[in-house]
C-alpha cells in the first residue's frame, strides 16, 4: 500500500483498478448488487466522452431518438440467434402498476427487438433509406461477476441502429462508424486495433461484427466498442422492408454499433499508474488544479490574489479549479489531485508571486518546472498537447512491445500481453481455448485480413490456418 | 379537418394535441403500452432544453450523478408517504439472470429511496454539506391513461438531491431552483405561476412542494416542474446524519426537485395552433428553413447556389437547413415546416436572386416580408427576438385574460381557464372538488401568499379562508 491507499499494479492490478476508482471517487457500489454508482467526477469523464462522440454522428448526419426501456419479451424471442445470446442476461418485469402483466416485459439489453417492429412502420419506400439513428440510453444485461463501469447490470451507452437499400452501404457504414470509434478512442490518447471478430465472438444476431479493441496496462484486453453488420437477419423477422426503385419490396440491411462508459473503465485501466489515474485533457473533468501554498495570513492574501486572477484567465479556455480548501495541506492536495488524474498542477506560493511564475507539475511525466507567467497560457497550450501525445505514443510503445508472435498453444505462458497466431477460425478451438486458456481471439485487424497468415497450419488444430489473429484475456 | 390532417383546437383539443405530435413527428406510439417512441425532431428539443437546464445547473454549483435504475422495494417501503404516494405506479422486476430474485426490485418512480442510503454513506460532517447533486434519467410511474410527453409510463427527466446543514438554507434553495425552473419556461418563451402546493397536492413525502404551472391554450393547466422541501423525513428512514460544528450529529435537511420532458408537452400546448407547433427559437431543432423555388434547370441552378451562399452564411449563428427535396413542391415543404414550427421560413427564387433579397416568413404571425440581403442577418437577429417576445406575450396575455375571479362554487362553469378563489386549504374540500369539478387547487402564488384573502370565506366550505388560491383542470 503506498501512500494513497492504492495497491500497486505490479502486485494486484484488478485491485489497483478498484482502489483507484474508490481513492479518485469515480464510481461507488450501490444498494442494488452487480449496478454501480457514477459519482460526478466518473460520470463527468462519461460526459465528455459522449458530448464528443455524439458530435461526430450528428456531423455524419445521425438523428438521436429515444425508444422505450421496455422490450415485450415475445418481440426479443423472435430473432432466434439474438434470444440465445440474450436470455441469460435479461432482467424481466411481471408487474406494473400492481397487477400482474398478461405480456411480460424484459428491460432493454440492447434495442434491436425494441425498435426494429417501429422501423418497420416507418419504412415504405427507398426513398425513407437510410435511415440512421441513434439512442443514448441505459441498457441491463444481469451480471454474475460485476465490475465498475467494465461490467455492471446496469450501463449507460449509445446505440446506432441504421437500415440501408444495399449490403455495400451496410457495410461501409459498419467501418465509417468503426473508424468514429477509433478516432474516439484517440481522443483519449488510447490506440485502438480495429477490425472482424470471429463467429464465436460476434453479436448475438449479427452476420458480422467489427471491434475496438484496447491494450489495457495488465496486457488484457477491453472491448472498446463495437459495429455489426446485422444483413437481414432482424428485417426478415420484423418485416423491415421497403419498395425499391424497382417497384419490388426488398428487406433492408441494417447495423447496430455501440459505445458505453467501458469506454471510462479503458481509459482507466489504459492510462493509470500507481500513483491513480492519468488523464488525457480531452477527457479531464479538471484539467488544470492551481494550489495556493502559504504560511500566514499575509502572504496568503498576496497568494490567493495571485491565483485569482490566473485561474480567471486560464478559466476562458480550460476547465480550471482553484483548491481553497483551509484545512488540509498543500502536500495532501497534491496527492489529492494526483490520484484523480489532473493533467497540470499549478503550484503558487510565495515564491511565484514573487517571481511572476508559476511551477508547473505534469501528472503523466510526474516532473515540474517553472513557467513565466507572460510565458503560461502558450507554455499550457503545448504542454497539453504533449501530455495527450505522451500519453498516446506511452499506451501504444506498450501494446506494440505486447503483442507476441507464437506459433503453437505450448507458447502461451504468463506473459503479460497479447497472441498473435495464424488460426483455422474453427469456432470449437476457440471454445477449447476459452476453457483452458480463458483467452479467445479479439480481433482480425485489417493488415492480417488482407494477406495470407504466417503460417500455413492453425496454432490449435494444425488444420489449414486462414489469417493471423490477435488472441488475449480480456475484461 | 384542415389541409395539414390536424384537428382545429377549438374543435377538440386534445386530439389537436395528438394529431400535432404525429404529422410534425415528434413521437409515436411504441409496442409497450403507456409508453412513447420520442422521435428525432421531438427529442432535439428536449436536448436543447435539458442543455440550457444542465448549464444553469452547473453554474449554480449541482453536479451531475448517476445512481441504478432499479431500487430494492424494502428502501422504496421506508418512507409511508412516499410508498403511499408510488406504490400503484411501480414496475416491478422479479427476475434477474434467469432466476427469481429473493429482493425484489424496483424500477424507479423517483429515486429518493435509491440514493440516500448511500448519502448517509458519503456524508460524515457538516463539512460534506451542502451535497448537491443532480441525475439526468429515466423513471417508470405506471401511467392507466397515458398520454405522449405529459403522462407516459416512462419519462426522461433529471431529478436533483440536495442535502443542506440546516432548514434555512434548504428552503432558500427550493426558491433558487424554483427561479431556474421558471427562466427555463421563460427560456421557452412560456411565462409560469410558481409558488406553493396545497397539502393534497404536495409530493408524497415532502414537507411541501413548490410549483411551476403553465396554463395553455384550452385554458387547463400543466405542472411544469417542481422543487420540493423534504424536511428530516427521509433522513430520518435513511439516516442521512452528520457532525455538527457542535461536535454533535444532525439529521440533514433535504430537498429534491426535477424537470422533465412534459416541458416539451407544455410547450406544443402553450404556443401550437391550427397549423400545428409554434417553436420560440431557443428550442427550435431547425430555426430557418430556407424553401428554393424554381421552373427549370436554368433557374435551379442559380437558386440553389443563392441559397446554398446563405446557408452557409446564416450556419454560423443558426440551425439552418435548405429543403432540397427534389419531389416535393413548394407549397407542401411550406406546410410541412409549418406544421414543424420552424421561426423563419425564407423562400428564395428567380425573383429574389435577382433583386439580391429574400422573402420571410415569420411563423408566429404567418406573415411574410422581402429584405435585402445586405440586410439579412441584422433582420434576423431582430426576428429571431421578437418572435421569442411575441410568443411570451401572447401566452402571458391569454394567461392572465384566462383566471377568473369566483367566490362561490355555482360559478365554475365551462369557461377555459383558471378561477382564482379565496381558500381553507381543507384537504376534505379538494378531494370534493376534485370528484365533483375534476379539479384541484394549482398553486398558491407568492403575491397571494404573502396577503389576506380577498374574500374570508372559503369558496367551498364557507369556514375561514386562508389565501387567494388558483384552481384549474389539468394534464
Amino acid at each position: 500500500m503506498a501512500k494513497n491507499n492504492i495497491t500497486k499494479q505490479a502486485d494486484n492490478f484488478p485491485q489497483w483498478y478498484q482502489d483507484v476508482i474508490r481513492e479518485a471517487e469515480l464510481a461507488d457500489n450501490s444498494e442494488v448488487r452487480g449496478c454501480g454508482i457514477v459519482r460526478p467526477y466518473g460520470l463527468k469523464i462519461w460526459e465528455l466522452i459522449k458530448a464528443e462522440l455524439n458530435r461526430r454522428l450528428e456531423d455524419d448526419g445521425v438523428e438521436n431518438v429515444y425508444f422505450p426501456i421496455f422490450v415485450p419479451l415475445e418481440n426479443l424471442m423472435a430473432e432466434k440467434d439474438h434470444v440465445k445470446g440474450f436470455a441469460p442476461e435479461l432482467a424481466i418485469v411481471t408487474h406494473g402498476g400492481g397487477e400482474e402483466l398478461v405480456n411480460k416485459l424484459a428491460v432493454r439489453p440492447t434495442s434491436e427487438a425494441a425498435m426494429y417492429k417501429t422501423y418497420a412502420r416507418w419504412i415504405q419506400s427507398y426513398k425513407d433509406l437510410p435511415l440512421r439513428l441513434n439512442q443514448w440510453a441505459n441498457v441491463v444485461r444481469w451480471e454474475k461477476r460485476p465490475r465498475a463501469f467494465l461490467r455492471w447490470s446496469e450501463f449507460l451507452w449509445q446505440e446506432g441502429h441504421t437500415v440501408f437499400v444495399s449490403e455495400d452501404e451496410a457495410r461501409l457504414e459498419v467501418d465509417k462508424i468503426l473508424n468514429i470509434y477509433s478516432d474516439i478512442y484517440k481522443f483519449m490518447a488510447l490506440p485502438a486495433f480495429i477490425g472482424r471478430k470471429s463467429e464465436s465472438e460476434k453479436f448475438a444476431g449479427a452476420v458480422m461484427t467489427k471491434t475496438t479493441e484496447i491494450m489495457v496496462k495488465d496486457g488484457k484486453a477491453v472491448q472498446g466498442a463495437t459495429s455489426h453488420y446485422l444483413g437481414t437477419n432482424f428485417a426478415k423477422v420484423f418485416d423491415v422492408k421497403f419498395l425499391g426503385a424497382d417497384g419490388k419490396f426488398h428487406l433492408g440491411h441494417q447495423n447496430s454499433w455501440g459505445l458505453s462508459w467501458r469506454s471510462v473503465g479503458a481509459l482507466i485501466m489504459g492510462h493509470g499508474d500507481d500513483n491513480g489515474l492519468r488523464l488525457p485533457p480531452n477527457v479531464a473533468p479538471v484539467q488544470v488544479v492551481i494550489i495556493p501554498i502559504y504560511k500566514n495570513d499575509e502572504s496568503k492574501e498576496a497568494v490567493m490574489l495571485y491565483c485569482e486572477n490566473i485561474k480567471n484567465d486560464l478559466a476562458k479556455s480550460y476547465r480550471v479549479k482553484t483548491d481553497e480548501r483551509e484545512d488540509l495541506s498543500p502536500g495532501f492536495k497534491f496527492n489529492y489531485w494526483e490520484v484523480r488524474g489532473v493533467p497540470l498542477r499549478l503550484e503558487i506560493g510565495l515564491k511565484e508571486v514573487e517571481s511572476k511564475s508559476v511551477s508547473v507539475f505534469r501528472r503523466d511525466k510526474e516532473t515540474k518546472e517553472l513557467i513565466n507567467l507572460s510565458e503560461l497560457k502558450t507554455s499550457l497550450e503545448n504542454l497539453m498537447l504533449d501530455i495527450h501525445n505522451n500519453l498516446y505514443q506511452q499506451a501504444k510503445d506498450f501494446a506494440d512491445s505486447h503483442i507476441y508472435r507464437i506459433e503453437s498453444l505450448d507458447e502461451i505462458d504468463g506473459r503479460l500481453g497479447w497472441f498473435e497466431a495464424s488460426w483455422s477460425e474453427d469456432p470449437e478451438s476457440e471454445k477449447m481455448l476459452k476453457e483452458k486458456y480463458s483467452m479467445v481471439s479479439r480481433v482480425l485487424v485489417p493488415e492480417n485480413e488482407n494477406k495470407a497468415p504466417k503460417n500455413k497450419k492453425c496454432f490449435i488444430t494444425g488444420k489449414q490456418a486462414k489469417h493471423d489473429w490477435y488472441f488475449a484475456k480480456s475484461y
